[in-house]
This record gives structure tokens, sequence and C-alpha cells, in this order.
């Protein structure tokens, strides 16, 4: 194939750009090395670290970015030292782009296979490589990063339905694999949305007893039964919902927070011993509770942060075998802008994933 | 030995009680069964628990109460059903009394020998036993309960040092054991008073490679050393603490909870996979914090709650190896008021024990 395209994306070039004012520009890519990839992109889901960075929410932002960190396409060039990936595979990549990769034998993260935790992972977006030059994501027409962070996408998951599992996938997946979810064990799943619909069909895939749907209203109730769960609890339904329920479940995937989250009520559905996991990172500080809480049954509060590639590949394996579909609303690439303030108004349903049609051909 | 003996301590008979207006009385203990010990009392910690019990920190308190579950003496009755204590043995009993011990083959915490979370758990006072006889403490005369968790005292730990590890003791050491503090960790013990003190000197005992004893000031940095601390951070007094040992530690065991507990600055000292556990229940709720802290680096918050028989005879074998002693302060039981007073000061350095001295005959 040509080497010869332009990367071209939308950029973001202050926090007003999540307003719908992202500009469709060329930018310069890291310099192709051997152990590199560069993949045309066809699909690029919208995960809500987009709209955070965009927005500057976790601190100020390295403008211009270029988002989009669910990146799927096909190998265009591979850089002679890559292995186990060739020109034309279709391939994808997730929310990291880079590690040390344990070269100098001092990583415990990468001795451990947590790529992720690296002191020097490299994000897919927002973030530098080790010579400076700007790490660029997906919402463009080709990607440019390590061979490393590069998975094949098995033949039985569609492109558009692979995108969002490659970061809302393992983001809710990987905590319920590191926690013992599975037969005989009861879960709840916090926030239905682009992670939390992930967490239900994961637990579901894993064979979870009771998979317990935990959102506000009682508005999604429907699409959780169908996504897996086994229950629903509507917590502004209800003035009793954590007694009902206390002490029923092993653990809590929790995709949502904000200051008004029930924490101290979460704790008191896990059982002794149970576990409380954060993942998808919130801008603002939960509620102070009282350690007490933790204290009368070893309850334990943990985070999660995405998933290695090993998790990533182990969990796109589980999910072709299981039949695990993701929910998506696919828009244009050319409607980027729209989709981005959609996603900031809630309307997912529940994961928006841009197309790139003009490389569907 | 004779039974002809009265049950009399000091009762607090309302929040006042806890400024220095416990009264001595007689109580009716709960009846005497085949499956308990009556103990004579020649010994008893104070314990924080006492102080909170005594002015309702943790809401109401079932008045009148006799506090003190630091408690050693002399076996003076033993039921017919007892097995492994005889009437003069040298015991001990902590801050628990009683359980289900699982006898309906459905307690999940009796089971897994978690006899202290125990949901029929009965604690050493301010509780009740199953036919409703109220549970009275140590500091008293005489003490009545279940024989399941009274433990004889090595002979090599005196009487007022083996009193407070009961309680004090296991409080502190469990969580290390639990988290595997030991050849190759390094650890950190936030507050050094009754609980902290015993934390260092048990991350000692089990061979911890660094111990970072974690105060606000200096002021008791001597003491920690000699306790067996490696390393001393002063809160107060340096404004980079945090930062300077960032990532340092596997474990943290906190003994001392306030709303100004710097808790961000806590989880930062960990590791990646590090753990954070808080003993000691606080009155007051911990301030909120960011759930990235958690998330960036797996970091987990969770608490402990005392110790299981099996964990405490564990730990009395352990320091008795091992050469541990308590730095206690004596005072006649007769003063019981005056030491409450103090203990609620601050002037414990590190554990009051109350002196039965008419029982040391």
């Amino acid at each position: 194939m040509s080497t010869d395209y332009k990367f071209q994306g939308w950029l973001g070039l202050d926090p007003e750009s999540v307003k719908g004012k992202m500009v469709w520009q060329e930018y310069e890519p890291k310099p192709f090395d051997d152990n590199d990839v560069d993949i045309k992109i066809t699909h690029c889901g919208i995960c809500g670290s987009d709209i955070h960075t965009l927005r500057s929410g976790w601190g100020a932002s390295d403008y211009p970015v270029c988002v989009g960190h669910e990146i799927v396409g096909h190998a265009v060039r591979v850089g002679s030292k890559v292995k186990g990936i060739k020109v034309g595979d279709r391939v994808g990549v997730g929310a990291q782009s880079g590690s040390c990769l344990n070269q100098h034998g001092d990583c415990e993260a990468c001795a451990d296979g947590l790529e992720q935790h690296c002191p020097k992972n490299v994000g897919t977006y927002n973030s530098r490589w080790p010579d400076g030059s700007k790490a660029y994501g997906g919402y463009a027409d080709y990607w440019r990063g390590s061979a490393e962070f590069v998975l094949k996408i098995p033949d039985a998951i569609p492109s558009d339905e692979a995108a969002p599992m490659l970061c809302g996938g393992i983001t809710a997946f990987s905590p319920l694999t590191q926690h013992g979810a599975g037969p005989g064990k009861k879960v709840g799943i916090v926030g239905i949305g682009g992670l939390g619909h992930f967490g239900i069909m994961g637990a579901k895939a894993l064979g979870c007893d009771k998979i317990v749907a935990i959102s506000r209203t009682s508005g999604k109730k429907d699409d959780a039964l169908k996504m897996g769960a086994t229950d629903f609890i509507a917590t502004d339904e209800s003035d009793s919902w954590a007694a009902d329920h206390a002490g029923s479940l092993d653990l809590i995937v929790s995709t949502v927070s904000s200051p008004k989250m029930p924490l101290p009520q979460y704790l008191q559905l896990l059982k002794l011993n149970g576990v409380f996991v954060q993942v998808g990172a919130p801008e603002d500080i939960v509620p102070g509770f009282n350690m007490f809480a933790l204290i009368a049954k070893r309850v334990t509060i943990t985070g999660s942060m995405i998933g290695s590639p090993k998790e990533i590949q182990q969990m796109l394996d589980l999910f072709a075998e299981k039949g695990v579909h993701t929910w998506n609303n696919n828009v244009p690439m050319t409607e980027a802008n729209k989709a981005v303030v959609d996603m900031v108004d809630g309307k997912a349903r529940y994961r928006y994933v841009l197309v790139n049609e003009k490389h569907l051909k």
C-alpha cells in the first residue's frame, strides 16, 4: 500500500472545542520508527476521556489535541521490527500507545504485565512520545504508534463494535476479572452508559450468578435487562434501596462518579470482604465517608484503569466467543463535532462510533 | 477457688462519665453457663474505644456501661464444657466475647475464621448476650463471658504488657499480616499512639525492610525509632513530605483519623497496588478525595477491625518469641477516672493499664 498519505484529523485548539468547535486540520505525527504501525482509520469510538480532555477537565490539555482512543482500521505501514502484524491486517489500539516495556529491567508495572501503569506510559492522545513529539488520537484519517499496543481484531467482531471495546470495554471488564467475577459471584454495576453497559455484558459473559444494574432512575431498566442484568436498583426511586439490598454483593464496579454519589450506601450493599472499584476518572472529588463502613466488613475501595494489551486481547476473545455486541450509535466522521455535543448531552445509547466512510471502500 | 465474689466495677452512667465521673458499683453479670469462664481481673488496658463508648461518640451507649476490653487475670470459675482452660490459668480477653461460632452452618464470617465480623458478635461491653443480659467489661474486679474468646497468656509476656495487646495490639497487627507485611516490604504507620506503637513493633517483629512512622510533629520521633521505625515523617514540618516519599510504600496502616487527615497525600506515598488500611474507628468522616488517586495506581483503601482469637494467639506467640514489649503506663484501678481523663488529654505513652492491686496478691 502507499505510504503517501496525510495525517489529518479533528483538532481541539482550546477548551471551547468541546462545544462543537473542533477543526479538521493536518498535523505532524511522530517520526515513523522500526517498531511502529500506521493505521488507516475506519472507526473510532467516542469516550468520556475525549470530553474531559477537550475541555481540560483533568487539567490543562496540551493543545492542539486530536482525541479518540478507541481506534480500529487497517495496518498500512508496518515497521521492520514489528512481529505479528502485517500490512492489511484489521487492527485496533486503545487508550495506551507506549510504555517502557521494562527495557531497563527496573519497571515493576511492566514486569507485572501492568503496562498501563508504567511511569513512562504514552497515552494515545494528549501525551508525548519519548522523542518529544506529540501523540495524536483517532478522530482522524490515520494513526501512528508503537506496535506493542496494536491488537488484531477477532474476525467475529465487526469494526464498529470492536472500537468501543478497546477503552470502554476493557475499563469495565478488567476490574471484573481482577476481583474474581464469575460463577458464584454477585456483582453490581453502577451507571448504565458506555462503560456500564460493557460491565453488565462482561459480567454476563463471565457467568456471574447475579448482575445488579444500579442507576438513578429506571429509565434504562429495559435496556439493562436486555444486556444481561438480573436485577435493577433505581436509587432515586426508593428511600430504602441500600437497606433493602444490604450485604448482597461481592463486587461493585462504579462507572460514574460525582460529588453527589451515595458512596456510603454503595458500600452498604457489599458483603464481608466486598470490593468497590471505581473506573472512569471523575473530575470532581467524591464525598467524604466514615471509615467505619470499611472497618466493619473489611470492605475495600479501589480503582482500575483501562487494561494491559494482554487483558484486552483476552476480553476480545471472550466477547467473540460469547457473542457480546456493543450497543453503538454510528455517526459519520465528518459529523464528529455534533457527536461530541450529543455525547456531552448524555444522548449516547450507549457508545458513539465515528465512521470514516471514505476508508470503508 | 471460691465463686463467692461480687461483680463490681467502674460504671459510666451517661456521656459525662468520660470526664472523670464513672462510679464504682455492683452490677449483675450474665447467668453463668457451661461454656463460660469467670476471670479475676488483675489488669485492664484503656483503649480509645472506651472513651468513644463512655461519651456515646459512636452513637448512644447502652448505659450503664462498664468499659475495658483489654483484660488479663486468672480463671476462677470454668464451665463444664470448656476445653483448654482450667481454674488458676492466667488468661485474657479482648474486644470480642461471643459470636454464633457458625453453629447453624450459615455464617460466612465464622466459617472463614473471621469471628469478629460475625453478625451475632457480642462485644466485651456495651453489648448484649443472646439472652438479653448485658455484657460488662474490665474496669472491674471480675469478668464473665464465653470461653471461646478467652486466651491463655504466654509465660514470657507480663500481664500488664499483655493486656493492651488484646485489642490495641491485634488491631494494629492484623492488617499487617492480612496485607503481606514481612521481609521485602515497606510499611508506613500513621499515628504513634496506643495502636501505632504496636504497628511499628509488629512490623519490626514481622521483619519488614522499611518501617516509616508518620506523625504530625517530630515530638515522638525518638520513641518511634526505639520501637523499630527506620524512618520518620513529620507531616506538619514539611510542605513536600508527600512528594518526597511518593510511591515508596507497599502498605500503610492508619491508626488515626480526623476530618483533617491528609488522605490524598497518604495515598500518594503508596506504590502500584499499594494498600491503605484504616484501623481504629473514627467518630468523624474523612475528607472526600478524587478517585483518580486510586485509579492511577490500583491503590486500595480498606479497613480492619481487631482480629480473630486465632490471630490474637498467633500475635501473642510472635511477640513472646521476638520480645516485643508494650510501652505501658500502669495506674491503680482505683484511679481509673483520672486515667480516663489523662487518656482523653493524649497523655498516654503509649497505653494506660489499670492494675487491680488487690488481686495481685
